[in-house]
């Protein structure tokens, strides 16, 4: 059987964190679904679509990873997926507590398991809501996102 | 290539905290090598000998587990064996500043990467420290040692 | 004179990580007064008609236990119920943080003492919020919720 | 060349948390200016104006202290005052984790550096937040705010 | 039945940040016994006779105040006392961590509760191995020792 | 008067994450002692004599840079040498609350204030413990220290 993970999120937008965390669990899986949670209501600073190009183009050449957004529970989406595993980054003892109840709930709720692999110490200070914070003030956030692809292309005018 | 990962720890003794991470992570991975990292100068609770066997005992029928020990650094142990990850349970947002001091520095060192699963809620507060402090007042145990074995037979007259 | 101890929250629903705690207490105190605080600015999930109906139900053969909603500051009912106690659950480090500085704080105010008791291993992931988020998507949450209620009945059409 | 430090922030309102920060830097710096960080889109309890006159109206007395406003990036408002330095107070674990991350980025960005310096223990729970929703109930936070003002006199009708 | 709780410690020495719990406790309970935990084999900097004392002198008027030391597991010394309950103060989130093992380990051995109240902000500093430090150098500790007692009538010679 | 901060550790060895704080803070003082504590009864991995060395290699060329040695209180260790600042690197949320302890003392008992600068997140898993531990073992940790020095020439035969 395939060992597929999901790696969700809401990736507005996908940074070098998620980029790094995603690389080094590549050869963990056979199968990695980098899944966009979205919610119809909350409109991100990227759209759906811009996000989903954004990292279709950053893994272009990666056979075992694909990209899609859910709507649904993250642990019914796994069980669609026959996704066996979550995977997660982990930054900071915050990040971790608040993580915890989540995967643990994930585990009681569906039987799903959450791997978590550290980010790299130069990324712990990289977050999608920090370079969003950047990106309304105009300011440039080149060295936080992939060098595979310009952010400025997936901005809405 | 099969996919190894090192458990590694004192497991003095191993709790079924330990014991949960590991067979949680047994699809994971082809082969999982319980280490007991050891220092000749300390002595532990449990004998090297003691530890080996309780783990042998518990996981006798799982073809994916074996135990061995080591005092050697953790990574160069990890070289030797051809595993490329560790396993770590983790429980508190204490351990977690804890284990990504030495998981980053494991990469860094040999690029050997660290997967991280919870330790259960109920087990949360279970550690091999508070296990043998109970033990050195003659307190029982059991409720938190694999139900597979009787620590009594481990301790050394 | 009376001990009497409010417990208070939005208890948005109440789980029975609440009951556990509550349950714990009831030796310690005289009267606890299960406390709901609440915002006719903010609505929430379950209505406060109901949230209390629900915690009445569960405590409907406790002598020593009532439930109340109130919107003023805490610290103010406290005075008006004559509690010279605050009782509150704590699962996290995170958790810890925020509630010091608002017991400090009530303590400095109008010298109300809160007395913290742990949630059980197994209750510490659960939360009102993520019931609430489990609840939006349609899942099932009774096992996070007494056994006494069926949570159901309380969701308004 | 003159050592100037930002001190940035909403200081909706100033408390003597605050105060007690910038009084202990003041020998540090040769210019400290408090610099209130506002987003014309949110409305704030105190209105900018009355925040800048609060904290002027502390300060007084003090050559080295100036007040200024600013609705842009904190490290480019620092690089328009010449400033090298942003000045903080840390109160908490939960604050230092947030505290980081910003002051890693800025540093990243524009090569600003963050000094932090504790808050007093008896400040340590004091908060603009815990302050606005004292005030919100009505109630007393004078113990709150520097001996030199009343709050009350800047609150709007 | 008589509301009985231990006030478990080394109290090498016994700090105004101990007192203070202590007092603020005294309403909750019928009856406090101070119990000092002590380890034949671990000399402390004061004598387990002089700790005895020293705590003796500062509850002197306190009729429900009584202190005793104990070489065993402290849930079994809770039951030989009829204690139900354990007090302890808590400062940190690092404390939390610690403390939250032990107690949920306690509740799980032998049902035993453990009341959680903060410690002062003032206070949240003061640790007897700071003092014991400050001493060590021959520093003045009076103002993190209670009014009561001199302490250097306690240290040995 | 000259600004004066002591840079306190027992530097066993010197990281690069000490010299980052240290050349960062340059700007800020007159002059920074850094001031190797110690302990005549623990002896060091590095000799004291050695520790100094590799510091003076380090900072050779830097006027405002000294290094020496002490024995007593850091306090009172700052009052001799004139300084009335403690300069100290952050890297974790359990260092922060190590260090607020301290630090609150040293400020309640003599006056003296600490500053705090964040190591660069790269440096973050950086110790001395984690180095002595990989030297224990024969393991390289040059890319952990200053490279203007060769730390095996500092190691005792």
């Amino acid at each position: 059987m395939l060992k597929t993970a999901i790696f969700p999120g809401s990736f507005d937008p996908f940074t070098i964190g998620h980029e790094s965390v995603v690389r080094r669990a590549l050869d963990i899986f056979d199968k990695i679904i980098i899944s966009i949670g979205y919610n119809s209501q909350k409109k991100g600073f990227f759209s759906l679509e811009n996000r989903k190009k954004m990292i279709g183009e950053i893994f272009k050449d990666e056979q075992k990873i694909s990209v899609m957004s859910y709507d649904i529970m993250t642990v019914d989406f796994c069980k669609e997926q026959n996704a066996k595993y979550i995977l997660r980054g982990l930054r900071t003892a915050q990040d971790f507590e608040y993580e915890r109840a989540i995967a643990q709930m994930n585990l009681s709720l569906k039987g799903i398991e959450t791997l978590f692999l550290l980010t790299l110490p130069e990324h712990s200070p990289i977050s999608s809501s920090i370079i969003r914070e950047i990106l309304s003030y105009g300011g440039d956030v080149s060295k936080f996102i992939s060098l595979k692809i310009n952010i400025k292309n997936y901005i809405e005018k």
